[in-house]
């Protein structure tokens, strides 16, 4: 495989993802209950972007070169695991009610409620499995800790099921004037939801490299910016996107009283938050003490959350 | 706090039991987001026996005395996480959908669906946070891993929730003649639904009291032997016992379809299996070279699920 300091963009985002998505078929491989790991199949291995097993491996890459890509393969897959299990719990009837998503039925439309929500409980333990059990043993075991540590609370109440449960709180409320939304909840909002993980993503990788505490501090950082610019592109694409591209409803945030950025802020504001953000996130990847190829690949993926068109 | 090896059951279990619940409350201690927390205390602070931390705790004494106990607790607390966190998901009304749950109304009851769903995501990553990061560091790490990988295979599709998956396939099956339910088709489904986690909780205190291979294997064993016990005495309760003290509806398995160890064997053959049951695990207990007062307690706490009332 090509280090990353010799490749050019595409080709490290297509070797990076083919390497992910065999592996994540291969700790797929089980069918004991058949059904139940039929129904994990189904959502992990729907054609996601992989984009938050990417950040991982680049920023793994970035700090430790080729070797830490074998440190940091079961974390990014662990970290697609629980977006996976989030997905399937946040489209269930009682959540966000959505029939679609990546152009497919979701996972109670083929395989029911009570599948879907056992389904996305088993993703969240394979998750915490695969990381425990397949990181390999070059990583020091209280690194591994620390980032299983971080990979919970990145899951729970402090981030993305937080997160969730305050989406909801802000949804559909008839009594509050869209105008009065205060940002700063929206944001903390969205830095849960989404934001955690993301941020998450790049900081594992980079732990499990063994990295400095200025380049774990500048790459959270990093993680950090990106993931809220990640919220707001998705927000656009919503009113911006279309069917085809999207694989989902467009305008089915504004539909179902859903509290984005967009509605919050409007469409030019909202682009202007993003591309304030683009210039954070590049003062925060310069303060890394990365090597040029590395930053590039890093700032190629920042280009990618915001100007993505699915 | 008296010794393991110096008081008597009673104020064993009780003296034990307290430690659980204040610690449980520490580690619910948080507001944000409120409505979060708050379903999250009302299922886990629910009068509940504590069994699993008690013997997590006890096997962790039995193991390494009141030194271990401090070893142990974050891991006994986790436990409950982690059961408290399947209750909900069992009672949803896509699954076994239950109204009562010790009496009260069960979570979704209270504050609906999708919170209930959050709630029990929220304290399985709780579950995994506290072990992690509570565990003092005098246990070794390595160990520490170790217990963590075991919680949550014991949690996914290999315990829990594949047992809850087989478990659902069996129930109200019209078209499945009852007593041609292959017995070992029931004893996997239990093994894995209930008796994955109670097995852990001996495994797990006695890991992390640093118990040798033998202690290991036999309280492992020892844990296999009271899961299924535990499990035959609860199907029985639900014919034999009333609602006081069960504290939800008896019959309900009956009336739900659901396979149980009565339906497919009837009362007195269970009952004999539970004496059966008895002896193995009294066997189990002695190889596992304990001195006679850690052996007791370790023995009453069979007793205890073997012929409880509720």
């Amino acid at each position: 495989m090509v280090a990353i300091t010799k490749l050019n963009f595409s080709e490290f985002f297509a070797s990076r993802r083919a390497l992910v998505e065999d592996q994540l078929i291969e700790y797929l491989s089980n069918n004991d209950p058949p059904d139940l790991w039929e129904s994990m199949r189904y959502s992990v291995l729907s054609g996601g972007k992989r984009l938050r097993a990417l950040l991982c491996l680049a920023a793994a890459e970035a700090v430790g070169g080729d070797e830490a890509r074998q440190k940091a393969i079961a974390c990014a897959c662990a970290i697609e695991f629980v977006h996976a299990f989030s997905l399937i719990h946040d489209d269930l009837p009682a959540m966000d009610n959505d029939d679609f998503r990546r152009g497919r039925p979701t996972n109670h439309k083929v395989y029911g409620e009570a599948m879907a929500i056992l389904a996305g409980d088993a993703l969240f333990a394979l998750a915490m499995e695969v990381l425990v059990t397949h990181t390999p043993q070059a990583v020091e075991r209280e690194a591994l800790l620390a980032v299983t540590g971080e990979l919970v609370k990145a899951t729970g109440s402090h981030g993305m099921v937080g997160g969730q449960v305050s989406d909801m709180a802000l949804t559909g409320r008839a009594d509050m004037q869209i105008d009065r939304v205060d940002p700063a909840v929206l944001e903390s909002m969205h830095r849960r939801k989404t934001g955690a993980l993301i941020k998450f993503s790049l900081w594992s990788g980079a732990k499990l490299a063994s990295a400095d505490a200025n380049q774990l501090s500048a790459l959270g950082r990093f993680g950090e910016i990106l993931g809220l610019a990640f919220q707001i592109a998705d927000d656009l694409l919503d009113v911006t996107g279309e069917m085809e591209t999207l694989g989902k409803t467009p305008g089915k945030d504004e539909a179902s009283g859903k509290t984005t950025w967009v509605r919050v802020f409007g469409v030019e504001e909202s682009r202007a938050r993003l591309r304030q953000l683009h210039l954070e996130g590049r003062q925060a990847l310069q303060s890394a003490s990365l090597e040029q190829n590395s930053l590039s690949v890093l700032e190629a993926l920042l280009d990618y959350a915001i100007n993505r068109s699915n």
